[in-house]
């Protein structure tokens, strides 16, 4: 980050707008009017708007001691993708609103929108709009994504049908142990200032929390192959939580198993270090992005899971046989949804 | 508002969600899904999405010491229908995230959303998503309203040509009256908390802060009389700076006549009590939620102000003339735009 310290104020709301949307070029063929009127406009032919929206707060949602602001811009933009994919859509539009306290200054604004700018590049979307004021406390990003996708390819948390195969993409837990490790080390930290930071060792798991991505490839891996999932979400609580999602609107239950469900080896390993049960992290830890979804057995049979990381995790059962963890010592548990609660944790 | 106090923490996050959203029913035929997925989807045919965000923060945008939570929730949704509107496109759709502090409970909620809920019945719009989450301090409200217009509707803030009419809907600096009026009570409350405020002589401006409308009934006088306005925006931040947008993006200038500027004779009485110009709080205070726009000649003719309140106060000219006021004494100023900076104020 730069050396320079120019106070928010001294741009004016409009000018601070300009400074940092200036860069940003519309990509898509159907925004039509980008940031700089009353709203965004865009354009349609014969495809539905899908919408998402979310609201990050300082001191809620993320550590500013720990989280570099171009990685919270990025991170930010990609969260909400991620609920695009998850309905099997495209995204091509974000707004950006900003509150934040006058401890912020125009170079530090300038990174979050850079991590802002990189991801619309990597995601292909345009920023076509927001709203920049300031907060009487910390930083809050408000960002609302629009995608699109034809009416028949959408896919809902509520068409899971019995006999219908479990996937998951990639790796889980590993963003909620990556946050441990950076909660240890700012502890460590605060203790004893003269510390440095362990970090190196972690790459992989500080990375899965610092600079997700949403799961494009998935998305495109299933038009490619002709697979449309029969219900989809993205992991943002964990698994149990987003399992329940799944199976309380689509009016079915589930059983899973534990030794199919993708954990990482560093995940593993520092679960056990932590004293924390491995499988805990995935069902329970957050902030993955990974795609959780539904396919008939039909379906199923074309995922190769050679070639793409997905995982069958297990089956869709009758409503009365409730959500079932399969241990691998084939134990049977309930799974109980303790999805992030923002107004306990 | 009931004298229960439900802590939000209760409900989870999830268990809120449903709870204040489930007597939201959709209307719009265009709301194919609403809250409860990862997004919402809007269908469309040969419309363009309209598309505006704002983000509200206690303490900067509103007061809750004289601010009635539900009429909070109310002005919270009509601020964002008006950005709709100043399209000239019809809004149907809004999502609303909130961040709540753990000194709100769920009847507090109950009452803001009673207010959104009003908001969406008198505009006949959509809830279809949102966030919940908690904050470190205060509510802050994210509000994104989408709406739809054929291409041709569209009215931008860039179209404005020399020898157009500037019009203005409804009066100007009521609301902004009404807030000082507000901020006075709330000093003499705190200095002596046995006084009782003095509103009741102040309805009509206290109304205007505390519950603005958005003009739908211009945007419907505007299209049965087949009238097109060339630019438009809403008045948000006072009349100057509305009047610098349309002219720096229109690349014009303008001339506005202080006599036609239409200030309600509360207004003109409170602020001479106030010790303030009349016309300043026109130019220079926000909130009033109007609709400023420009027409061409043609069209001017068409606008008959005994049957709606619409003044014409001034005219389109040459960029190199400037931003002018004309004073009643005939004495002309350059008008300064000095919109609300939320960096300053």
């Amino acid at each position: 980050m730069s050396e320079k310290h120019t106070p928010v104020g001294s741009l004016g709301e409009f000018g601070l707008i300009d400074h940092l949307t200036k860069n940003f070029k519309l990509k898509q063929a159907s925004s039509i009017k980008g940031v700089g009127d009353d709203a965004a406009v865009i354009e349609h032919t014969d495809a539905c708007t899908v919408l998402s929206t979310d609201l990050l707060i300082e001191g809620v949602h993320f550590d500013l001691s720990f989280m570099p602001l171009k990685h919270l811009g990025y991170k930010a933009v990609v969260v909400n993708l991620s609920d695009i994919y998850a309905m099997n859509a495209e995204p091509t539009q974000i707004t950006v609103s900003l509150a934040i306290s006058n401890r912020f200054s125009v170079e530090a604004l300038d990174e979050l929108y850079a991590g802002i700018h990189h991801a619309c590049d990597m995601y292909g979307v345009d920023l076509v709009g927001g709203d920049t004021t300031s907060s009487v406390q910390g930083l809050n990003i408000s960002i609302t994504a629009v995608g699109r996708a034809k009416k028949d390819d959408l896919v809902y948390r509520d068409g899971a049908k019995e006999g219908d195969f479990v996937c998951v993409s990639g790796d889980l837990g590993s963003a909620y142990m990556g946050l441990q490790i950076l909660n240890r080390e700012k502890h460590v930290y605060l203790e004893n200032p003269d510390m440095q930071p362990q970090l190196d060792n972690h790459q992989y798991l500080v990375g899965r929390q610092l600079k997700p991505e949403a799961r494009k490839d998935i998305i495109a891996y299933l038009k490619e192959f002709n697979i449309k999932p029969t219900a989809m979400i993205d992991v943002s609580d964990g698994l149990s939580s987003e399992l329940m999602h799944i199976c309380t609107q689509s009016k079915v239950g589930c059983h899973i198993y534990e030794a199919n469900v993708p954990v990482n080896n560093d995940t593993y390993n520092q679960a056990l270090e932590f004293n924390m049960d491995p499988i805990t992290t995935a069902l329970s830890g957050g902030e993955d992005y990974e795609l959780l979804f539904t396919v008939s057995p039909a379906d199923e049979s074309k995922i190769n899971t050679d070639d793409i990381d997905i995982s069958v995790i297990g089956k869709i059962v009758n409503k009365d046989k409730g959500l079932t963890l399969q241990t691998r010592a084939n134990h049977l548990h309930k799974l109980i949804a303790q999805g992030w609660n923002a107004f306990k944790n």
